[in-house]
């Protein structure tokens, strides 16, 4: 198991799916920094389950509290511990599974490694395992935001076969709120709303890719050569459930372009340097350079479908399994919240580290 | 700088490419491997520079030296210390370079990180700097080869707008190695090489895509939640210079698809469980269980170009760049060798640590 | 800050002596082991204050409690959240403190590095937050002692000025618990327990030493160089509060011997290589061999004190301190659970480190 | 094998005493600083036996190369790899040990974790290893002196029974250099000279103590809980071969004091807050201060003697050992060096860690 993330600001999460409760300690966190459990709340519920009809109805509440390492309103520098309670969990629903391996998931792959595991919903290999995530994430998206100025957004750019157009520039908070699918093209929030539906009266489940991008981030960001900002947010990203594929700048385009296409020119001001264009990824050599880092992930179907599928007991008997319960038709569309708490996390500690030689 | 990867197995890299050597300490080798300097050799013969006229001419030997953790022919447990030294460098073909920051490169992420650069080549950030990394891996490769059956497969599937067919079944080295582009299918290779060229007449250069495959891996490996296998194939993938995307099974197809057609259904017969299909990749829950790990990493197109380029120089004068000596027009071309030494280093890694449990 | 202990048995600690709780996330424990909270409470109540009147009379029941990583009584290999809510606290004895720095305390340290602290009790420096290592010790020892029939026992040998006989043999747990200041030895722990009383009615206080043994430990635990079984150890003790000196084997005394007696002499007889003597502490070039490891560790007196002390103010005006409140006269008698857990930590963690290699 | 110590600042050694050479990568030194050769030398040369006739003859030279991480005379903030050569190195001296297990020697415990190991000298737990550490604690001593002002010293205070007397105030690099046994006492070092020679005549050993002082620390070092500033001594000094024990400040002396006594008071004056003793040893609850951080190590005596011991062979039969070759009878006289040289690895990481919060 490594449930640690982090070299100076650094987190440990706990916590399964169907037990009394699942958090995050986070170690590493400046003194002085004013924080409460409400300002942690509003990234949470961006996480929520029940936000949409389009996504699981498992009403969760979802209440973060904070044992430590704040006092009078300002983190001391010691670890935060942050806790929140499994209040809606409905065990019975998940009743077959203890002898069902179900495919796509995570269960075979546990019994070979770990030869025992907890059966109920996804143990520690459910997404609800993100929302420690997301707490810790919170405090680390202040930081960045008080401290640098970044703001840090994701969005849903791609659900099924629909995707959203290209854009001129980042969308802003309000245009990815202001949607059900959070994407910030109304008419293709409506054919993606659609896409899912489809997917949920079919008993069926579809992917989805979502892209993120930090604006305003610090220069010199990234410790080459293995833990280059790109490598960091790589690893970040493909940590998530579901997750399938990471692109930084360009990505896979990049493959496609000429050097005298993709380099992007360096210019020089009053206030500096900066470049013409950005198909890097505001990133070069693994360092940030101040430009927007952005990128997209993409993320699978749903494994979890109410339709019957064929598989096998744990003793290796045919069987057929037919998931009753709630579920997901496209995980991607609660992902932004965790993508961009990934992405606080990853950036908060580099910043951490870089500032350890200046 | 984190020249360091891996938790047991665990290898520090150092060297730039116009300093007197470079090099890498592997510490958690288990003892008593059979290991010699030449079977390293043969793994960095494949990733050097002069393999074909398609790559770059500089002649460098990369003759790699044992200089620890090595008694009698067998590893002893201690650190084992690599040494290659740089024998083909021609330093004055660099000489612009120190006033001027090149576009692509990662020359003005470092002076605002560092705010001192060893201006020749790419200093740390050259893909030289791979070759350590390669060396590293071929040790990596044979604890896994010997210890574990696996074998490691990489190749070019793209080049350009060039891209080689789908096919139903992984290549065989000797498919790749027959091939200057290393592209299994003869066809697509031959295009391939012609995009290379073209690159080259034009002074420009062009990106690509390499294919992993691991076969026979063991199941178990991978450390959720935050070191899955992905996520560790990720990041050590995205530290690869000139990277910029990476995919594990379907990876950015695996968002247009359905669940009832992503998911692999499990079988279960006299030998164990099995899959029916493999579209996620060998991996679930993070955790691998023994079908073929395979993937994709997109690679942008080689920043130094020999047309000329408009730039600034170090103080922010605008000058003209145009890059003379020797360069790669497609540095993919020879990312097959650094791909799978990645993939090597971070399953040993992870073999390592899930016997930990066992 | 650094709450983190360990590579593969890894531990996160939160918590400060006035919050509302604090606790640890334990991770890397192979799954499958049965695990309950009251087996943790016995050693947690082993270290709890008000167990004899000649330790603080804070009496503050520390029940732990699993949030998760244990399911249907044992672990599932996922990590162990445990919490100890803090019940009594009695804020207002340190009113004063907010103001004045206590001599011999981490007020003004911390101060120097935070800029900001918690002034209740000692915070994140008060020896309360051992609680939290005792009961993620519990789980290491019970691994270490299901898995390698490992016994771990911590005692106090010395108080003050007064030292309990050396023994030709390590003493029984019996032995240990049988005495109020954990002393084996009945006349010295009479002699000690006045000591203890007459530091009280001085309102003073006085240090100790506890000595540990780890009896049939595992061979091969260590990772030399820098890993060594005996530098871990050191690392450990010395971050429980209030220590000031390890030893392992002979300790000091080994400075004034001759190699020709302070070698163990090898033997060999059916069951395999042994020692004659155990001058070495039960390690050679820092690994284990199967003999016991044994040391002993020195505390200081207790910083707080009931008699009056000359110090500062936060603004730096001279000020009297005089601490109300109930303190320790002598913080060596509860550290013996708090050194065995301390063991325990780390000797699971190098037990699991050096199975990756079998 | 954990040949890694560091966590910003970190080296990386490899390398066995009759291998081709040893060395040390040092990863995270802040760019800018000058760097030589010829200044490492300077350290490694009052680590080299022949300095005196009182250690091993072997004339080593001991000469260091700069690989890497150096470009025009200043560190580029990319890792320095640091070489040395073995040059003297009279394999045939070792031939017996191939089948015996010496007494007080790493043998039978790396055959019991490893099952194979390099039987000439040391390998890898020979104190030559102590070389390359040295190496690298010269940089780091670099980067504490021109940052920080930092000076770091330290001596032998006992040689077997006889102990220099206690001293006011520490010494100074001249009165430690100017003795042959580095004990700043004249009529010790006599005495002390006496002791060796004594333990040489009569083909023995004996042991020893180094004292070590830093003056002028930065406030601020040290990261609880479990990386205390004197923890992570404790662990870099225990990992030194032959070491025994350590102390902080009083250390086991601390025991037998009392609060009123040990207590360090606190004073302010126009320069801030001082204490008006420093029995803590420059250290409260884990952090640095200001004050001088003092303590002590404890070596035991050196394990190869000349005269005869009776041991086993490693297929266990009885057999005898006399040791020919060349060896130190005092390690102790050999360790100041390389405790000064930890000291300076430890808390070179250490600032580097606490910069990252300030």
């Amino acid at each position: 198991m490594s449930s640690t993330l982090g070299t100076i600001f650094r987190i440990s999460t706990w916590g399964e799916s169907h037990g009394p409760a699942l958090g995050v300690v986070v170690d590493g966190c400046p003194s002085g920094l004013e924080l409460s459990a409400d300002e942690i709340q509003v990234d949470l519920d961006r996480r929520r389950p029940g936000q949409s009809s389009l996504t699981t109805p498992r009403n969760e509440a979802d209440r973060v509290e904070i044992l430590s390492g704040v006092f009078e309103g300002k983190t001391t520098g010691t670890p935060i511990s942050l806790l929140v309670r499994n209040t809606d969990q409905r065990s019975h629903d998940y009743g077959d599974m203890e002898f069902l391996y179900r495919p796509g998931h995570a269960d075979l792959a546990y019994d070979l490694k770990y030869g025992f595991r907890d059966h109920r919903g996804g143990g520690r290999s459910s997404a609800r395992e993100t929302a420690a995530r997301v707490a810790a994430g919170a405090i680390a998206r202040k930081i960045l935001r008080e401290k640098c100025g970044v703001e840090i957004l994701a969005w849903v750019s791609q659900v099924g076969s629909v995707s959203a157009p290209a854009r001129d520039s980042f969308p802003t908070r309000e245009e990815i709120e202001a949607s059900p699918v959070r994407c910030p093209d109304p008419a293709a929030s409506a054919r993606m709303a659609e896409e899912v539906e489809r997917a949920r009266s079919e008993q069926d489940s579809v992917g989805g890719v979502v892209e993120f991008a930090v604006l305003n981030p610090p220069a010199g960001l990234g410790e080459p050569v293995f833990d280059r900002v790109e490598a960091e947010l790589a690893k970040a990203m493909l940590s998530i459930p579901a997750s399938k594929g990471f692109e930084i700048g360009e990505g896979f385009r990049a493959a496609e372009m000429h050097g005298s296409e993709h380099n992007d020119r360096i210019l020089h001001g009053p206030e500096g340097f900066s470049f013409a264009t950005n198909h890097a990824g505001g990133t070069y050599g693994g360092i940030s350079v101040g430009s927007p880092i952005f990128g997209r992930v993409a993320f699978k179907p749903t494994a979890t479908i109410g339709r019957e599928q064929q598989t096998v007991s744990r003793t290796g008997e045919p069987a057929v399994l037919k998931a009753k319960g709630r579920h997901d038709p496209c995980v991607a569309l609660r992902a932004p919240a965790v993508v961009e708490a990934m992405a606080a996390l990853v950036l908060a500690d580099l910043w951490l580290r870089d500032r350890a030689r200046r």
